[in-house]
């Protein structure tokens, strides 16, 4: 019998570390040995994994050493250091950050559209889309194969975990600073009642929206509005696909949501984009707003799949579809399609 | 001295009604008798206005007698039974409500965008748009006047004071049966924590977004999406611009947002926009993330005007501009417009 894989996880302390360890207890069956990473200040650590204790190892030369698949649920600055160095010591690389998502020699992989790129990987790396990204790619992906995309207009209503555990610790402090109290009708008082605890945010967040997230880029835009733009056209294989996206962070602890704008070169119609979208693997489809039935992040957070509903066909051109999105940013949208891009890889392994 | 014209107020104990009265204290000297109605249950109040008590009449024939105008703030059942009542009695009656926005016969009217419409009244009555139209049309307007509008697609994130204040009280409850908690990470975790605390929506509130605003209409659109596309069709007088809305509930109190995605005609420049925009009555522009300014609910509620930021060229097409807005539901998207519809009809008066 063929040895299984060893696999390194690389952030496993954090957000989308705890939902890895979820996801390899799940699919237990995957994988030979199984290596912790994080910082040296997590070092030592005990994790529970496949049902039992995983002393977590600093990140380094010789923590990387020896497995077969690294991956790295970690921000960009420390996937950019240390996955080329894991992937020189022969190991295949996910990586979940924006660090390689546009480079060239990196493919761009969500397992339900493009599984076959996992193997054109120059660099010995594969990097996995934004969450934003995620939560609408399979969805529009499954209907782009039927209709043909020509354009994407897209606004997000994301989660405060997009910013990580500050972010959801900043929120909660913000909504235990406003609840019970009579504020979000005076000019200022929100902002005043949340003062300094802002945590990664701009604005407050508690009872508000901020239409911005990620770093300014060119003209305006914000390098996740551009990020989400580059990465649907790589992942649908359409590099001149028009795309507009608008980000907005809202106060929803986890799931990101998306409403979706989608032209076709062809004509839409409403009956065979739920039956498209009701057999798409990884996605839900639950549109009967007439019995109440539309995703909400409320519902879909701690779920796998991409929920989709409100599929509309625009009165004004037949070839338009709006949908609205719901995907679990820490699920899918992180760990959960890191760990399926894993498991193609190590699909490798077994003919070893 | 021709003495000045008299006003009535319908609705005068709500939301916007609080607002009206401070409009009216504000504008101290455009009416001369100022009579306040409400329903049979609020009869018999006294309110503050312009720094003096008065009564609150129960709605009926006699509480509409003599008027000069009568502003109509309370739901579109209330104001379609009495709104004809008092055009009747020979008042200009403005409606907020969404009875007759779309009546051939009745004028919708934006008043730095068509204020001669008030004058052509064939029923006596003119008509405000829906909150979530007010808070985009005035800009959107005045980037029309310069690059002629091709298409609209929007996003909302409405606050619960659309509402009323039943949807005020439940977000308040909600958040503080959430607040202080680890609620958000489990499926489901949010709705029962709200158990039967909704209030007037279909879905928690509370760390929530909610896909849905108003009724269901016909294949799977709300009452509120092809309103905002009737309104702004009529408001701007093209009948056949394309428009798609996805309206979502968001957990702010007051202040609706939108984020645009709006194609012109001709070529659009930033700077151009920015210029209009800078200028445009009504507006208030904020745009500049590199040091955090970007319109959010939080910094736009209590104040008149809406608030624009995000503004961007696309990429992909340099007839597009994406735009973010905020905009004061209960101010200019409800009250402050319908005085401005009645000081506009006021005028009339003046010549007596």
């Amino acid at each position: 019998m063929t040895p299984r894989p060893a696999l390194t996880v690389v952030g496993a302390t954090g957000g989308a570390g705890a939902v890895m360890l979820q996801i390899l207890t799940q699919h237990a069956d995957v994988w030979g040995e199984v290596r912790l990473v994080a910082s040296a200040r997590s070092a030592g650590r005990k994790l529970l994994v496949r049902g039992a204790e995983c002393e977590v190892l600093a990140l380094g030369e010789e923590a990387l050493e020896g497995a077969d698949v690294v991956v790295f649920l970690v921000p960009a600055e420390v996937a950019a250091r240390w996955a080329p160095v894991a992937a020189a010591k022969g190991a295949v690389v996910v990586d979940s950050s924006a660090a390689f998502r546009m480079d060239p020699d990196v493919p761009l992989v969500v397992p339900e559209l493009n599984p076959h790129a996992v193997r054109m990987r120059p660099r010995g790396i594969v990097a996995s889309p934004h969450a934003t990204t995620l939560a609408m790619s399979v969805a529009v992906g499954a209907l782009h194969a039927e209709f043909c995309l020509s354009e994407l207009v897209v606004s997000t209503y994301q989660a405060a975990s997009g910013e990580g555990q500050p972010g959801v610790e900043a929120l909660r402090r913000q909504v235990s600073l406003v609840a019970g109290t009579q504020l979000g009708t005076n000019p200022g008082d929100v902002r005043r009642a949340v003062g300094d605890e802002l945590g990664p945010f701009p604005a407050p967040l508690a009872l508000n929206v901020v239409p911005w997230t990620g770093e300014l880029a060119d003209d305006g835009w914000s390098s996740q509005e551009l990020g989400i733009r580059d990465e649907l056209r790589k992942v649908l294989g359409l590099p001149r696909l028009p795309v507009s996206a608008t980000c907005v962070r809202v106060p929803v602890v986890t799931t990101h949501s998306a409403s979706v704008h989608a032209r076709f070169e062809n004509e839409v119609e409403v009956a065979r984009a739920h039956e498209i979208l009701a057999t798409a693997p990884g996605v839900v489809l639950f549109d009967n707003p007439a019995v109440g039935e539309f995703p909400t992040p409320a519902d879909v957070v701690g779920t796998d799949p991409t929920w989709v509903g409100r599929v509309r066909r625009s009165p004004d051109d037949p070839r338009v579809l709006e949908l609205f999105v719901c995907g679990d940013n820490l699920r899918k949208g992180t760990a959960l399609n890191a760990a399926h891009i894993a498991e193609l890889a190590a699909r490798e392994f077994n003919g070893r």
